[in-house]
């Protein structure tokens, strides 16, 4: 920043009263760190409220407001990786007035959003792809001779997934105006998640921060920095800086970056300094800033590591990425657990969401066979696969939707060989909030397009037990058992426990369910009964492949219902049609299931809006029956 | 090797007469050095035979040996990738006799097969793996107290995608006997695939290849090498060793694996020490070795780069990635490039598949928007998706099984955004030879997951053309054109020349198909005629969504006969069934698609026994209409 910029305000800001984003870089370093309060509070008072991801957006706050000062969004390019930490950038480019409606329904959204905001450049709600993105916005400012940056910002969480390296490799070969940010906040979701964690601990651990403040100073003075004239200028600048950066830094070098860090995430002036420098280069550049969790919220700054596990700090309950005490993912992981107790061959195999997916339990209890493999679900399978090899009973415990990174491993390296591999699929179904990125409602549609595959899908706890029983030990090849997030509240006849299906008999209509939606339905039912409407229910307990009995039921009835939580495309519903239609099904089919993707809003309202809701399914079910004239 | 052992045979040897692969261990450098030359002259001979991967084969003939005489496969599990370097591997262990059946039906797989031998440890038709693979394996070892060995053999290319990273991450924090070997030929795919290339290449050329005799055989003399008891001894060893090892390999040390190397690859005694040393660590290690593709064949050794890109040597025909000079992928790529002339925002993705895809004439004519990223087909996709964020138009060509790996890319960095990004999906269908891996039947089943894409699958070349015009210029967000291996013999009435459909009318049977299976339906259509079976044609050019116009049509059929080369759970067979039975479809409705991996076999036999060669078609429609009782 130059001194007459700096120097331009002097009054006290706030949020309210800059222009944003373009005020920011008038800002002196008192102000900046006022504002960083400020932000700090709002997140603090909002995320309580609206649930979210609070401790990576607190950690943020300094970068995001120095990102902006030093980069013209959105002819500059940031993409955010994960998204999550996007809500200081939202604040910070015209959305400071909606931020109340963070995550809620037709509020705005957790994640970038480009129909959002110009300032949202890519839809990032998963981790490691950013630093491919930048790469071809990169290459496209190279091609239509921008002079403008890509800048993407990572997690070192994202540091363990192979996308990372993919997008390093081919942006390290280029000449782009490329800067990715290594966001080094020493915690990736679960801990020791491998060897490049341990390296970049090393790194910390082992070196004074960066301090530029003095060369940058002398050399850029009050000069433009973007540019080709001054290249010859900042040499020396950056000479000296290079000369400053510690010496075994050299992994991320080797791969066609200039490294320069690591920087003190918190520092407005160093992290200033750092990124004119960066921009100077005019080649792809990795800043190593180091960041803390949680900064400035006492509770989450004290257990920067593990705090995921504590759930009983009111405002980490409303974390999205942490399991209740008492829910599908917390069954499944105490079953896990139990029965690894008297099977020394089950494993059990976590991509960095070890409390997401309730497998303390199994960490805890049987900690030489549990293995956190970081965000790296392709590796996850594969590594299955290597230990099914070996005779052991590896058990995947994945999020539906990350699930989806592991499609070609699954098909290619466990299915082809047959290999025993159990799969616990987590926030199967739509999860809410998190909106697009995150509902779980293409797993079915993927896996059935595996040859040999066997799917569950319980409702309840005690079927959750069952099927993981029958997965482990009736069970061959790929099995898998899917559920939702969050706990049981599933109204149905509980005494029909089994793992095929579970028929309530009728004369005319049949209504066909699995997972979660069996409550709905069931209400649905009973709601149709007072409007003297009797309908059968089929609910699937074996989604896939589908139980012949199953189909042979149905083929009794005059008029087909099927309701899905789950993509239409390649979903259940669309399987049982064509086996009715190869046996020459007479009747009616009908179906309700997903056809897009699912925007953010609480569960109850998402299934409400895609109608698959008690309301819905029987306001749908009654139409079915009108225009059927029954 | 100990002098006793090498001493203990000193006649002749020959591949007919050892016990292999125990006999391997008792041989000196010298008859190491014959059987060598003996396998190469067998490869030579029966590869330009049976076709195949020659040159890295020829390559690894040396590496092959000293892996099995330093390990005890298959207790010492040795997992190759890419699987298409295992010919050599395969003749060491019992696969001499049927090597001439190599590739064909009935006869060896060209890559790895658990089936075939318990020495294939693992299936790796696809790069990437090997680690993750081999890290599955290390820590069932280390669970069951096993002593042995998990040798992943990686090569260059491998390298430059991202599961690579993840195993090492992952087995760079264990204590296991994980061995990796970096089998570096400079030699990937196509050449420039980014910065590790370029890093590897550095440190070839700037150092000697380490020379550990004299230090092993003075450390080692007659001692046994596996097992604690010499660790002591062997520090000097390994001190020495390391002090050759180059200054600047930090690389692979920083993620956790011991560095050795560079070594030479063809040098028996080289890798006999090295491989020595690399077991006494009983830690992960990292033996980087430099080999020459071609190495023994002259035409391949001189143009160890872009030898795929002479397909007018004999032999080098026959390589299954090279395309012939007149093929759909040949066509794909000359029109590509001449678009590409008139429209600057076209951009050409391959992932290590230049020449594959026909992708060298774009590349020639284009080279600032020609990006070739390596085996990375994840970067690959979430690249193009950034490329369209700015307004460029990325065409990514892949093959249809390798397109696997970016399901979640396309969901998540293409589809949710609505980017318009067009793949040319090459190898639909079935590939052959190549076997289970590399069968192209999934993508339709994977791509119809994705809400709103689009899908061609056009039959001949004009087809193609056309599809790729409208996938550019008329239509939005994620369209696909796909197109089989090889050339256009398409046999069908080619004034019938469109983007949705084609209908070819009668009264009572309606065959349905789409893409080369066009074909075979018309084929067996003509021959129902002389059986007095007149049967109507519809043949899909869209495939998804299914033409509206099509259902319509298949309405006014009795009987409706699907025939699709391509999985059937999740295909347009079942998709189209569930369409008829919506509108309440009254006829009958059969169809025949794939439902299992398919294995090696030329093309029309693979179609033969899966039931869709012209015969088959023809026998299963006079069946159904027998059945039927028309």
């Amino acid at each position: 920043m130059s001194i007459e910029r700096q120097l331009k305000m002097t009054e006290p800001v706030s949020l309210h009263t800059l222009q944003l984003p373009a005020q920011l870089k008038e800002l002196n370093p008192a102000q900046c760190t006022a504002l960083c309060s400020e932000i700090r509070e709002l997140l603090i008072q909002t995320v309580t409220q609206t649930g979210g991801h609070l401790a990576s957006n607190l950690g943020v706050v300094e970068l995001t407001l120095a990102l902006h000062r030093n980069f013209q969004s959105p002819d500059d390019r940031i993409v955010w990786d994960v998204g999550h930490q996007t809500y200081v950038h939202k604040l910070l480019t015209g959305r400071l007035d909606r931020f109340s409606t963070l995550r809620q329904e037709n509020g705005i959204a957790g994640f970038p959003k480009p129909a959002e905001s110009p300032h949202d450049s890519f839809v990032t709600g998963y981790s490691g792809t950013a630093v491919s993105a930048a790469c071809g916005m990169a290459d496209a400012m190279r091609i239509s001779g921008s002079p403008h940056y890509a800048v993407a910002v990572v997690g070192d969480g994202a540091a363990t997934g192979g996308m990372f390296y993919e997008g390093l490799n081919n942006g390290g070969k280029s000449r782009n105006n490329l800067i990715v940010i290594l966001n080094d906040n020493n915690c990736a979701i679960s801990k020791n998640v491998g060897a490049v964690a341990k390296y970049l601990s090393s790194i910390r651990n082992k070196t004074e921060y960066v301090r530029t403040k003095w060369a940058v100073e002398r050399a850029l003075g009050h000069t433009p920095v973007i540019g080709k004239p001054i290249a010859g200028v900042l040499k020396n600048t950056k000479d000296t800086i290079r000369k400053n950066v510690i010496k075994n830094a050299t992994m991320f070098d080797q791969m066609g970056f200039v490294y320069l860090g690591p920087v003190d995430g918190h520092d407005i002036e160093a992290l200033d300094e750092v990124l004119e420098v960066a921009k100077s280069y005019h080649r792809p550049v990795l800043v190593h800033i180091n960041t803390i969790k949680g900064k400035g919220y006492a509770p989450a700054e004290q257990n920067p590591g593990e705090y995921h596990g504590i759930p009983k700090i009111d405002l980490m309950s409303k974390h999205p990425e942490v399991s209740a005490d008492e829910c599908y993912s917390t069954v499944f992981g105490q079953e896990l657990a139990k029965l690894a107790a008297k099977d020394k061959r089950i494993c059990a195999v976590t991509a960095a969401m070890k409390y997401g997916t309730g497998l303390q339990f199994f960490s805890a209890m049987h900690r030489d066979r549990f293995f956190d493999v970081g965000i790296a679900e392709e590796h996850a399978v594969t590594f299955c696969a290597g230990l099914a090899s070996m005779g052991m009973t590896p058990v995947f415990a994945v999020y539906s939707t990350f699930l989806q990174r592991a499609y070609d491993q699954l098909l290619h390296d466990i299915a082809i060989a047959g290999y025993h591999v159990v799969l616990g699929i987590d926030r199967a179904g739509i999860v809410g909030e998190d909106g697009e990125t995150h509902q779980g409602i293409f797993d079915i549609a993927m896996l059935t397009t595996i040859p040999k595959i066997k799917i569950y899908s319980p409702a309840t706890y005690e079927e959750l037990r069952l099927c993981m029983h029958q997965a482990l030990y009736q069970d061959h090849g790929l099995v898998c058992v899917r559920y939702p997030r969050g706990a049981d509240h599933v109204q149905f006849e509980r005494k029909y426990v089994n793992t095929t299906y579970v028929h309530l008999p009728a004369d005319n209509i049949l209504l066909i369910t699995y997972g979660r939606l069996t409550s709905a339905v069931y209400e649905a039912r009973a709601a149709l009964k007072t409007q003297q409407i009797s309908c059968g229910m089929l609910k699937l307990n074996t989604v896939f492949p589908i139980p012949e009995e199953a189909v042979k039921i149905a083929m009794q009835y005059q008029h087909v219902v099927f309701l899905e939580e789950g993509y239409a495309e390649g979903g259940i519903a669309e399987k049982f049609a064509a086996l009715l239609l190869e046996k020459e099904f007479q009747g009616s089919y009908h179906c309700r299931a997903i056809h897009d993707f699912v925007r953010h809003a609480p569960v109850p309202r998402c299934l409400d809006f895609i109608g698959l809701s008690a309301e819905e399914i029987t306001a749908f079910v009654t139409e079915v029956i009108h225009d059927n004239a029954l």
